[in-house]
């Protein structure tokens, strides 16, 4: 039977398990990347591995989220991430340099290749033809020391486009009119393959702001075939030695597929406050825009930024409207300015940015109370843009420069002065910014630089064959991620800081909880019913065993946090709704049976005795993969053991 | 005898009082600017006046500080600034367009007229002949009402410059001479003159490179004459009939003179943290750089980045270095982009920022931790920056870019590779961002915007015949307006939300005051020695006249904040030790005998009766403008009471 895109690249990356829906699979990871709000806990995690250099074959550090660099702990981080970059032989993108995907994508993305990447849309080269996929920032430290990627086998589902574009039809559309028809659910536990005679009108960049967006559905990620209009982008951006035709087989087996007629649409928008509320803009029109901003890794590429210069050219933005283009990359703006579309842009009314995350992310220009902010982005979730009941749209660079001349919502078409539709052009060549990444070779770093906000991580002892201690915290049902570790700013600034960030973990349940835990030798925590649901944060996991958690015993666990108990080397056992009862707070706890080798023979029922006085049952329900990473005292235990007994991490045989 | 600039100016400009050193002086003033940290409250008061529109010849709103726009209330401001000023008839530079003095001085600066700015570095005008000065908000907002400025009469003094600046001297290394000579406190009560044959060297932008930091020798002002260099820079920035020469009588007398022989100078630097702590550049070369910054309102001109960009070209930064360009204005930003040093900045691995005020005020860019940043701006106090024990140095943009280039404190001079000096040069004409004013007649608003943390300013009622309350707060000796208002960042943000700002009132000393306060039916403060030391901030005041406090009881004040507390009405009565330690907290206070006619009268010694019981003795000092004012329910209800008897305010005389 024939191969999808998607299998022919996993096929060619599997180092263990099957290539069938639901089942795990462990693949070999080429490139990782991840930025400066994720890297520093990643880079701490492999600097905790003990080894001299990243496994991959391209490790790239970004810095996009902090550029404004509003606190010092944000510069810090920025100068630690270039010490570890250097020291560990990563690319090391500068501050300003551009948000992760749009760089990687100029610089590094490359047809075949896998791609992990710890921030959300790094499946934005899958336009490319590369596999790349979002996780958690364990999983990059844990590939970038050679470990595989463990992940369920998606669904492979085509998204067959036929026909071209119509005028002041563009690819945001595209995307828009997958959210509109599956909604932010739609692709969860799914690859979207993009397949037909459709594909080949598109340009890479198109594509890729497709692929980026892909992450709205809960995708695992998106891909296009590599093609013609592959190689002409790689040849643009000097890389043209890097294409490789992908294309799947003609009788390649799809587990669904969806049809897009591309010459059916029309410009659409994203009402507030989620990217799937999609109506076409004629339907939003005329309400007042106190707020335009074109950029993000969605549509912040030169590309994306062209159309609304030459829109813009000679004309001026309403004044009761904020215009801010923040471009995706340095490079982008390089050209941008090297042409005159900088000078033009800003003529026209235009506040330039540094290219950044920002704004996408609540940092810099957040909207007025009360107002309507109109964004080229791809999130629109409450509250994002850094202000409670906010009302941001979502659109095409092409809608936003309409409605920032118009100072209010307006479909292109539907304009006053009868302008034409700019197209989609790429230039020749894709230069600039040369300065702004440095090299493996070239780095200025050769030993970790961490400011005070810059604390170790600690990785935890191996499982011993008795776990004891006393009932640190009792709670009830629902704990979510969020009592666990809050994510409010004033916390968040410590992501970097584990020993400080601790300080705070469970804190909403009991503000006494840190430092009883820290200075107790061990313990337990227990609770209810649904613990750790909410947020994936590792940090939830990770903060619990920095205090000296040895074990969660609960009556049920959330599934993601479970995984991250895990990949933390806490054990999380179930139990009853009786013993739950029958647990007090300050009970002493002891788990017998020589632990660490009945979780690894797979053992699923643990004795728990309590105050040396009665007995409960603990249920431990994990595969042998988890057993093996939860008996080594965590993920990163096990990869560094697996070195230290010979280099046997998976993705290295 | 022959007048000086500044007493052409101010002849031309007086309403009341005598040119001599000390004295009271009142001035006419034809121009005001205010920037988006101050101009909030300055706009509220002046929406108190009950007034239509400004009545000086100009009024300009800038938005500088905050263009980062960080928080909803930063864009707040800025939206209720500009329907401020498109309802009061004022200029708005829309956030983004840069730094008020940047831009005022393209735009509105003229010879002979008379500035008035809540803004420290008003002064910068002075090097095109303005007679510009900083003041608090209120003294705008009287201002704008029509009202005189009131000032101590100050020493003129002369700075004869001789000779030309050598290759790789600067108009910033004259000011850093200027302060390595004179210190940070030189300039206090005067203003300095600039004469002599070295005069006619400086191009006007030189100039106000000096006259901008005139400010850090703690001047009242500084000014230039008005010659063809004026004229030259007033014809480029298309305003050239607003040229009006203007030279000091060759029998000036001067109350004191300095000579600088530009010849001899060499490029200097300000080590940290006082912009006066300056030796040669040679002095403190071969430290390591993190951090280099062009811009600020000192050197952020578009001829002040030429040089950088010029040096730069071709080049590249040293790669452990990151190095910020912010342009003082859009119109600077514009021009270098349409000439495309911007694209040649960037490829040398320079980031642009927005023109912004940011990085000068701690807002951005934040240096990390033990680290040096070299900065082309004015001011480097510890901790300005954003971090503690900062070190920031000050010195010309030649300099920072030749220290961007080696990584290291380097006088360009001592450069490995031997680059020239690209000299001073100006453009044919200054053009770009001509749609980012607004102009009064083209305004978009006419009626206030206020988003929830904008609230109104109160007016005081005119002082009653009796005053009496309780003692609702009794501290102790030194008080500082820290204690009053605190100005942490988490307080700054209600500085346009006097209500929201006033349950912060002196919170430091009991915090249930404010509550108490409010509940009361007025009251009194009462207070040990030297009350209200430290910042000349006016909250100090105006808060506890919100909450209803009618005078304050001290055994001595400081000097500035008990001025405010004429300004917005409240009675500061001096006690005697004896009966400071008789009163008690709670105790009911009435200030008898016909307070108001009494202090009108210039009454000196008020009887005061304490819970009825007993009688001390409370002492006014205070001028006969001083008593009106105070009479009259403070400066703002005193300015509008002249407007409402038949528009007497002096000015309009």
């Amino acid at each position: 039977m024939g191969k999808t895109v998607t299998e022919k690249i996993l096929d060619d990356h599997l180092v263990e398990g099957d290539l069938e829906p639901g089942e795990e699979i462990g693949i070999e990871i080429d490139q990782v990347l991840t930025q400066d709000t994720t890297g520093t806990l990643v880079w701490l995690q492999f600097e905790a591995l003990g080894l001299d250099n990243v496994q991959t074959e391209l490790a790239a550090q970004y810095c996009d989220h902090q550029t404004y660099q509003f606190d010092f702990k944000n510069t810090d981080d920025h100068r630690f991430l270039r010490s570890a970059a250097g020291t560990f032989g990563a690319y090391f993108s500068r501050p300003g340099n551009g948000i992760c995907h749009n760089v990687h994508r100029e610089n590094f993305a490359a047809p075949g290749k896998t791609l992990l990447g710890s921030d959300s849309h790094t499946p934005t080269p899958g336009g490319l033809g590369q596999l790349a996929i979002g996780s958690g920032g364990l999983d990059v430290a844990v590939a970038m020391g050679g470990g595989a990627y463990y992940i369920e086998m998606p669904e492979v589902v085509e998204v067959r486009l036929e026909g071209e574009l119509p005028e002041w039809g563009t690819a945001k559309d595209i995307i828009l009119e997958m959210l509109r028809r599956l909604s932010v659910k739609g692709g969860v536990g799914k690859i979207f393959e993009y397949t037909g005679p459709g594909v080949e009108s598109l340009s890479a960049p198109e594509r890729m702001t497709i692929t980026n967006m892909g992450t709205e559905l809960g995708a695992t990620s998106s891909i296009f075939p590599a093609d013609e209009q592959t190689k002409d982008y790689l040849n643009r951006v000097g890389r043209g030695e890097e294409y490789d035709p992908l294309q799947p087989d003609d009788d390649a087996d799809y587990h669904d597929s969806i049809t897009i007629d591309l010459s059916d649409l029309e410009p659409l928008i994203a009402e507030p406050s989620m990217p799937d509320n999609v109506v076409p803009v004629r339907e939003a029109a005329g309400a007042d825009v106190d707020q335009v901003m074109v950029g993000s890794c969605t549509n912040g590429a030169y590309e994306d930024i062209l159309p609304v210069a030459k829109m813009l050219e000679g004309r001026s933005i309403n004044l009761s409207t904020e215009m801010i283009v923040a471009p995706g990359s340095k490079k982008a703006s390089e050209m941008l300015a090297r042409e005159g579309w900088t000078a033009e842009l800003m003529a026209a009314g235009v506040n330039f940015s540094e290219a950044t995350c920002g704004a996408c992310i609540g940092i810099g220009h957040v909207p007025g109370s009360d107002s309507i902010s109109l964004r080229t982005f791809n999130r629109n979730f409450e509250g994002r843009s850094g202000i409670e009941d906010d009302n941001v749209y979502l659109c095409s660079p092409e809608v936003a420069a309409a409605s920032a001349l118009a100072g209010e919502i307006v479909d292109p078409r539907d304009l006053d002065e009868d302008l034409e539709d700019p197209g989609f052009e790429m230039p020749d060549s894709f230069e600039g910014a040369e300065h702004d990444i440095i090299d493996p070779d070239e780095a200025v770093d050769d030993d970790l630089i961490k400011g005070p906000n810059i604390g170790d991580v600690p990785l935890k002892d191996p499982l011993g064959a008795d776990i004891e201690g006393s009932t640190l915290l009792r709670m009830g049902d629902n704990i979510t991620t969020d009592h666990i570790i809050p994510a409010t700013q004033d916390i968040l600034m410590y992501r970097s800081n584990i020993p400080k960030l601790s300080e705070f973990t469970l804190s909403r349940v009991d503000d006494t909880f840190a430092d009883r835990a820290l200075n107790a030798d061990g313990g337990f925590l227990v609770a209810g019913e649904n613990y750790g649901q909410g947020s994936s944060r590792e940090h939830a996991a990770l903060c619990p065993m920095f205090l000296g958690i040895e074990g969660v015993l609960a009556q049920s666990f959330a599934r993601i946090h479970k995984a991250n108990l895990f990949n933390f080397g806490v054990l999380p056992l179930e139990i009853e709704e009786d013993a739950y009862e029958n647990i007090d707070q300050g009970d002493d706890i002891e788990v017998v049976d020589n632990v660490a080798d009945a979780v690894r023979s797979g053992k699923e029922e643990f004795t728990i005795r309590v105050n040396d006085d009665w007995e409960a049952t603990g249920v431990l329900d994990a595969s042998e993969r988890e057993r093996d990473i939860l008996a080594a005292g965590g993920k990163l235990s096990y990869v560094k053991q697996q070195h230290e007994d010979g280099g046997a991490a998976p993705a290295d045989d």
